[in-house]
């Protein structure tokens, strides 16, 4: 393959579920040139509660399914991925490759005034500290104050999004984080973007939201422009534009993906990851 | 191997995850001198959101598994997966095999006065409509309401067992089934049963609540006898009476198994179910 054959390969984008379709529709609106093949792994869905060797060995899986679909380069779109996997996985890897972790952590350390950030998102992504490591290495007097918050993604997924409950609950989460006086909140996992109106809430104004999804595809376009991948949009494939996967079809999650993404994904593919 | 060989074989059990370590405890004491091996699907948890052909894919894996461990009878403690998987799976299999669903129904449609009968389950065990179909095997007149609560199992996992968020949730699920008149109601997914102070606050003392995992024990002892594999008590295994295993060894999952059972298990095992 050449070097401009390649630029038009697409990128592939992985998440846990359907959440990182937040990221899929951030690289769309960026990057309109650019196909994208996604994998949502809706069988095995949550990672943020499970192990780092499992969440490495399920994302070993989906890079080589994600391979064998042609990809340039790789989209780690899920925050408890990012946190656990990507630093074991990239070293042997022959593809570029980004997570949502790096970009929204320093895009934190960038908005600070008072160097006071707080982080919320999966006990994984908290308990590897990893998004604390990366601040302080752009920010290094930042105080970084981690807080899981397990059952926004179930609230989300009930549908709860504007609901008084999930508002008790947030407060409940993040008031040590603002009494902590953090003017800078990273939203760690991709559901979380879909709370920002309860966020916001109990943050009042004067507390900047990060939302990881759009430094990444700042930081994905960068990639790209590096490695000569970018697609300079001469060549138009024919078909669907971008590939949806996932390893498992409930309804549940069509209607989620269809309330991330502007447009409807019934075309979406059935996989069984674990073969990969 | 003779009958009676077989007779001191353990017992299968398995389970989404460590939930159906609620069904292990009660076979525990109920059937104190059968062995068991445990099976929590650990890295897959929860089933309850999934469709049903990848709960019974996961479901025939880890029945392979568990015959691998010359199991001589099963359990399938999951709610959801004997809602979606076991009539599937039942008729090629050459073990005997009880689910959690037809026990918990029978002893509900024994128990109603008023033939008003509440289920509270998954959205994947809601949705199937079994526990409907059983109760009225048994009652043909009954009423049965349905109703899933996925954030149940979230709250206990999170720790909120007795809290007031839970209680709140547990109002918006349950108002509607006391409003129906129920006279009895059945815990039909494992989790439920740790949330019963919880649910008798909101049903009040008139509602008889149903514990599968006692009518299952009681299930499965009068299977084992019928196929004469009812474990005397004469032959003492050395090592370890119960073995345990599960897909993802998450300090999470070992915190709330040591909850539920009256001892500790720092031997469990971990294992990699997808290649079965």
């Amino acid at each position: 393959m050449t070097k401009i054959e390649q630029a038009y390969a697409p990128i592939g984008v992985f998440d846990s579920g359907v959440g990182g379709l937040t990221v899929a529709r951030e690289i769309m609106r960026q990057l309109p040139n650019e196909r994208i093949v996604y994998f949502g792994d809706t069988a095995r869905v949550p990672y943020g509660n499970k192990s780092k060797e499992t969440i490495i060995r399920f994302s070993r899986q989906i890079i080589r399914f994600l391979k064998a679909k042609g990809v340039k380069a790789l989209v780690v779109a899920c925050n408890t991925a990012s946190a656990l996997a990507l630093e074991e996985i990239q070293p042997k890897l022959d593809l570029p490759i980004i997570g949502v972790l790096k970009p929204g952590a320093k895009a934190a350390a960038e908005a600070t005034k008072n160097g006071k950030i707080g982080v919320i998102a999966t006990e994984g992504t908290i308990a590897s500290q990893l998004y604390t490591k990366v601040i302080q290495t752009h920010a290094p007097r930042a105080q970084v104050f981690g807080k899981a918050c397990p059952l926004f993604v179930s609230l989300v997924e009930e549908g709860w999004s504007n609901d008084p409950v999930t508002l008790q609950v947030a407060h409940r989460y993040l008031e040590p984080l603002t009494e902590s006086g953090i003017d800078t909140l990273i939203l760690g996992c991709t559901h979380y973007p879909l709370l920002t109106g309860i966020i916001r809430q109990v943050t009042g104004d004067k507390v900047t939201l990060i939302n990881p999804a759009y430094e990444t595809t700042r930081g994905l376009h960068k990639m790209l422009k590096e490695h000569g991948l970018l697609n300079d949009g001469a060549y138009l494939p024919e078909g669907d534009v971008h590939q949806f996967y996932v390893s498992d079809a409930a309804d549940k999650f069509k209607k989620l993906a269809n309330y991330i993404l502007p447009y409807d994904i019934d075309t979406t593919q059935l996989i069984h990851i674990e073969e990969y």
